[in-house]
């Protein structure tokens, strides 16, 4: 019961918003290092537009280059094109992605949140012919860089399409970081009452601070695996200068002292979130590798 | 119901663990700056050793100058000594200090935890007689920088003895910035049981990026007064490098948009908060000021 997985996605959401590109060995060495703080599943790229992402461009290289060693490693898709791109490179977990707004799914991927629920449904379709597992990220949860708030009833109706779907897991994304616990536990009530049995995933930014209190609040609403990134890595594309994805570090440190079971090791995870950060020039995001973990 | 109020600790808990030494000019315009941020309470300053704490010698200075203008000032006092100071000065609102371990009472203020007690209950037999309110912060009521873990039993003892003190207000300060929101709703829940009516204040540091969180406990678990800091200026005396209290700012979005009301504006405080963090020359450890609110 008191276990939680933590999802590492440095080496996707991480590296896909910092300025300064990886060569192909150091998002390899990256994701090794990932595994050894005893983290069990890591998004380790995107299969999507090299111009659009460029950080990414070599995900094939990535992705056929893995260990297998009984890490779980899945890679974002999000159409036809990057599903069969992701298979051929020999992934079977992928993650799909819906964006609660029309206006920044448009933006994002070039159609509406429609388009992007019937992309995902054709994915699901061949994920279940190919033995592939298929998550349904439903992004922006909590509001968009373009039109502010998304209203619960918008959101409701995403999450009623999307429990259609019959997805292995369903993550909400605090993609632009503006959720308040109050939020978190509002939105997976309803996607609970949508999809009771599906396996629920979260996936914060540290844009505004909220980040740690967003996972106690998913957590103990029933949520039991998290997004996080060593270092907190990551930023925002909408708002220069701020933080990543929620630190690793940080989410380890706190949710081991509540008493749950992440599986990881704080100190490597300090040790590794220092190399990544290292690698990429930027400061730690997450506060426990400035001062370590209590005691000592 | 929805009322919180917030605590301005910057002039005091914020400065004096600042490398640069503000003028008493630059002090009162951060208290008038932080009044302009619509906070009632602010905690200027503190009368104690200026030897041991040199960037606040010019205590009575700063309390003798304060414009009375509806805001209630208050003062830490450790001893007699200090509570003269702070009275000739014109203070009617003294907080005062209960260190929950006995190496690090004996370190800070040169008596143990017991001897404390005591010399607080003089300050609040004078209190009374003169009408001055006392407040009771039990220090490092979360972890101890010498002793490390300080148990839920000695907690207990100290929670106890203070509420035979009967002071006008109760905080439990997390000094160094270790608690988790599972400790804030347990020793929270210890300390309603020892004083069923007593108010209650928290005290925060974000130094492992709890603060945010453990703020939301704290408000969940009945507290309706927290500390903060514009900008989350003050650092950690035992952690070079750390963060300091929980900004203000960051604190004023969450329970914004979790529906609470502290009073405060959150663009004036952002202003401030840049204010006061340009001035000591350090950077900003609240995110809001870096990305502003939302929407917007």
């Amino acid at each position: 019961m008191n276990r939680v997985e933590i999802v590492e996605v440095s080496p996707r959401d991480g590296l896909q918003n910092e300025e300064k590109v990886l060569t192909t060995e150091e998002k390899l060495e990256l994701i090794e290092r990932a595994a050894r703080t005893g983290v069990r599943r890591i998004e380790v790229t995107s299969f999507v537009r090299p111009d659009r992402v460029p950080q990414l461009a070599d995900a094939a290289e990535v992705a056929k280059a893995l260990a297998g060693n009984g890490i779980g490693y899945s890679a974002l898709v999000l159409n036809q094109r990057g599903y069969q791109r992701a298979l051929d490179a020999g992934i079977r977990e992928m993650t799909t992605l819906v964006l609660a707004s029309d206006t920044f799914s448009r933006r994002n991927q070039g159609m509406s949140t429609r388009e992007a629920l019937d992309a995902v449904r054709e994915i699901r379709q061949r994920g279940r012919a190919d033995g592939v597992s298929v998550a349904v990220t439903i992004g922006a949860s909590f509001g968009c860089p373009f039109e502010g708030e998304v209203p619960v009833e918008r959101f409701t109706s995403v999450a009623r399409a999307v429990a259609d779907l019959d997805a292995d897991e369903v993550c909400l994304a605090d993609t632009i970081g503006v959720a308040v616990p109050s939020d978190i536990e509002t939105r997976f009530g309803i996607l609970r009452q949508c999809s009771p049995e599906v396996p629920m995933r979260v996936h914060l930014h540290d844009t505004r601070n909220t980040g740690v209190a967003n996972a106690v609040a998913a957590v103990r609403s029933g949520v039991r695996a998290l997004d996080a990134s060593l270092g907190g890595i990551g930023g925002c594309p909408f708002a220069p200068g701020a933080s990543g994805n929620v630190a690793t570090e940080d989410l380890v440190y706190t949710l081991h002292r509540m008493g749950f079971d992440t599986g990881l090791r704080l100190d490597e995870t300090i040790e590794h979130a220092k190399w990544v950060t290292g690698r990429l020039g930027v400061g730690l995001s997450g506060r426990l590798g400035r001062v370590g973990g209590f005691p000592g």
